[in-house]
């Protein structure tokens, strides 16, 4: 059985990002810090954290901390159970989600679950899915419907995107119309290397294998800001690009063209019972902030 | 000299994400592609790119690939200079930011800036210099007011931060005023491990050394939300924390409490004539958005 103090010197190096924050969370000294890490490292054969400014835990380690937290769920939900037990350190919840969920509807789900402790680890909904596989997360916001093995997944809906940009770059660029010969020229938005959305609404509207000069953005507030301020076009989630639809400072590249991205939650079948309160808030969340599924609009 | 065809083939791989989107961004064959990539390896003697989902460049393709942008950037102002030259491709600038300044200011800078191409590069205030240093962004925006060798500084001003929380927070966390058993237990918000505005305030405050429980947002506008729904305390941007200051949403802990956070441009002085216009651009915007050097309320 792995030592629960070691594991939580791990998570706390991790989290702190040195072993001198670690010990004072953890309220001993930087030396039993460092024992209890090197002792972890013994057992398991693998170094857990790169020593740095500040320390990271590696692959394994990462999937250690996982394992650290899920036991802290399952203990937490255990005091629920049989009040006589002493309360533990609030459960932490390491969870992967895309950029865009945590800018639209899923912030009221996290403020509803007081007692959680929440580490966010922000990737592309078409890969968050890879951290839950690799065991680095406890749970996944992600755009594959299909769980990973041992794990349930849950559909929370779509969010769903307009292509935007301010009404003097439309002037611009597309004075002619939507041209594959404008399309090739006018600037687009990027929010990274994984990002497709703008390449699936071009495929939707005809203009597979288009590829515009592309500026990185990577952040969704950004991304509304640079379409606002003319730097280029790119997919806005629609709650909010809708105010500045509104107001005029944004128009739709082509009326009523939205792209709809599903969103699954997904978590290890072990940890059910301990994220329950969690995926309640999401579910009401979702129903809010995301379009019903049976509503969808694209599902490539 | 090194073949900008094959530097032009590892810079798209990178951005692309594919041999075969970079191919068909030069329009070339994914083999010559592939060709230019393999040359440039054997003349390097250095692995450039970690084939993947997505292809990424390793540290030494990062650095090769500032080089080629650096190129690019100066070739840019040679056609200014001579008319008579054929325009080559717009140039694009690796930039390394802190999210907040991404978030706050820096939009309208770049959007003023037509002809460039930006990829922009997140990254906490206090390490932003890294990537410059390391060679592999040509200019960063950083909280290090000494530049790296060969580099030339320029002082933006200071971002201005709030320590904020909503009021139903204060009244559940902070009934009895902001004693340091209070704040031991209140949760706090937290971008990321390298996050040390709150503990920078917290020592303002007198409270050296304590270390709240933090939910981790590495999102700025998830910062501002999750103040506003009570999930947490945190340094929000005043930019961005006044409207909901001024309607009630959020209140200072402190009154009249803020840190402020200088920045600087830092760029190598041989592409200082390439990033002329986005260099006045950027001193024009921080003028607007940030606060003059001269009435910072603390540089630590």
């Amino acid at each position: 059985m792995l030592d629960p103090h070691q594991l939580a010197a791990l998570a706390a190096i991790h989290r702190r990002g040195s072993f001198e924050l670690a010990a004072s969370d953890l309220r001993v000294t930087p030396s039993a810090i460092s024992q209890r890490l090197k002792g972890l490292e013994d057992q398991v054969g693998s170094l857990l954290i790169i020593r740095g400014q500040p320390c990271r835990a590696t692959p394994p380690g990462l999937r250690l901390i996982a394992h650290f937290d899920q036991i802290s769920l399952m203990e937490s939900q255990l005091t629920g159970d049989l009040p006589g037990l002493p309360e533990g350190p609030r459960p932490r919840l390491r969870i992967a989600l895309n950029a865009d969920s945590l800018a639209t509807w899923i912030v009221p789900a996290l403020a509803a679950c007081e007692g959680m402790l929440f580490d966010l680890v922000i990737d592309d909904q078409d890969v968050s899915q890879d951290w839950l596989r690799r065991g680095e997360v406890i749970a996944a916001v992600t755009a594959n419907p299909k769980p990973p093995q041992g794990c349930d997944s849950l559909a929370l809906g779509a969010l769903r995107y307009r292509a935007t940009a301010s009404p003097g770059f439309v002037a611009r660029w597309f004075a002619g119309g939507l041209t594959p010969q404008a399309l090739q020229l006018a600037p687009m938005l990027e929010y990274d290397a994984k990002d497709r959305l703008q390449s699936r609404w071009l495929a939707a509207q005809g203009g597979a294998g288009l590829h515009p000069p592309a500026h990185r953005l990577p952040s969704t507030h950004a991304f509304i800001d640079a379409a606002r301020a003319g730097l280029g076009w790119g997919m806005n989630p629609e709650v909010l690009a809708r105010p500045h639809l509104e107001s005029g400072a944004l128009v739709e590249l082509v009326p009523d063209s939205p792209l709809d991205t599903p969103l699954f939650w997904q978590f290890p079948r072990l940890a059910n019972k301990g994220l329950e309160p969690l995926t309640g808030a999401l579910k009401r969340a979702a129903k809010v902030g995301l379009v019903a599924i049976g509503t969808i609009a694209d599902k490539s």
